[in-house]
């Protein structure tokens, strides 16, 4: 937890929040701080800061806070990703709100386990959770939008390409002929597949639509590595 | 498991393997394979081909075995990485082996918790399970090195200077004035701390070996994500 992220109902006045739970364990058990301690702060969607302890105890702590630079940018990049295990997907939501991607569509695909969908993981709870915590990591305030899509055909042939108009747009398949290419230097949309991959079908969808298939080279990578790697890589 | 990574141990003649337990379930439960059908199969620091079986049952599987083909290229990097969670380490060592790194030190450093080091999770054996599995990932054959240095000012003074003699050294800093470089066409040494960072010490002596610090921009990430980011972004 680079910076404590604060919500409106943190607040007990124009410049004083009180924490409770997860924040202030973390506060007491990793930051060990104690009154007059200044820490960095940030209001969701907004502006980062300082928030300087004036009391606490074990059950909640007071803050004085002010907001003065803007958070990080943000990565010029939508995500396309097929479903993966929910467990995966946690690590991943985490991971991508963390490198700065603001928006996420999570796609059904052929290979996508159908009870994938059912899990607890997908709630818009859980998925909040995980968005904060990699804001939390990275001193970023601005939440990921994730959005469920659990038809692809549809989705793919009606809403893509609206998405993707202003971008590239690029879809990771290990036997493409196409080297990933680094630095890019304007928005993406980038597609990437389920365990087992895409299949050809999806393949040829994506590509009519103005998908690049890419690779990374011979290597197939698991989910929760290939989107770190091909985002540093771009961006 | 893209592969089917075999030891001397499974061998019953020059071309014959007998396979059980985990590769066995992973065969029949992810691959639903019967006897004829062909699976990719890679000899340990060797060749790659294709594994035929020729009779299975519910203990045990026979194949006929041939090989043909070079594994992937290695990544010309070694990876100097302070002792994460030790949960983190096994994910993070199951990453680099499947990305193709060959030599990995796993050091000490002044923000590594101590107790860490007395997890089983540092144990040749876990170590060499998840090294397996990243390999199986990525179809590779060649196991990783994996060295445990648990004093760093004698490690960085006395060895590192060896082990990056033919290499370019960075340490991954959040506050490096330098953005990492991308695509980097050659051998590297890469430095990565641990939750926290490096301590002002521990970069000053890196960069007094010639370690350059760099950067891929405002945001910390965690260990286990900045590894891929930074390997997809060098090579």
């Amino acid at each position: 937890m680079n910076l404590i992220l604060l919500f409106e109902s943190d607040f007990i006045g124009a410049d004083r929040v009180i924490l409770t739970g997860r924040r202030l364990m973390h506060m007491t058990e990793v930051h060990k701080v104690k009154p007059g301690d200044a820490l960095r702060v940030g209001i969701v969607n907004g502006l980062v800061g300082t928030g300087t302890i004036l009391s606490m105890d074990s059950t909640k702590c007071e803050m004085e806070v002010v907001f003065t630079d803007e958070p990080p940018q943000p990565l010029p990049c939508t995500l396309l990703l097929a479903l993966p295990r929910p467990k995966v997907l946690r690590r991943l939501i985490e991971c991508v709100a963390a490198m700065g991607v603001k928006k996420v569509y999570i796609m059904e695909t052929w290979r996508v386990e159908k009870s994938y969908w059912e899990s607890p993981f997908l709630s818009e709870k859980v998925l909040h959770e995980h968005c904060v915590l990699g804001l939390e990591q990275a001193s970023d305030t601005v939440m990921p939008e994730i959005i469920l899509q659990r038809r692809f055909k549809p989705f793919v042939e009606d809403e893509i390409p609206a998405i993707i108009t202003t971008s590239r747009a690029f879809v990771a398949h290990p036997a493409a002929a196409n080297l990933c290419p680094y630095k890019i230097g304007e928005p993406v949309s980038l597609a990437i597949g389920p365990e087992g991959g895409f299949i050809p079908f999806e393949i040829d969808l994506l590509k009519s639509k103005g998908f690049l298939e890419v690779t990374t080279g011979k290597r197939t990578l698991r989910v929760e590595h290939i989107v770190p790697a091909i985002l540093g890589r771009m961006f």
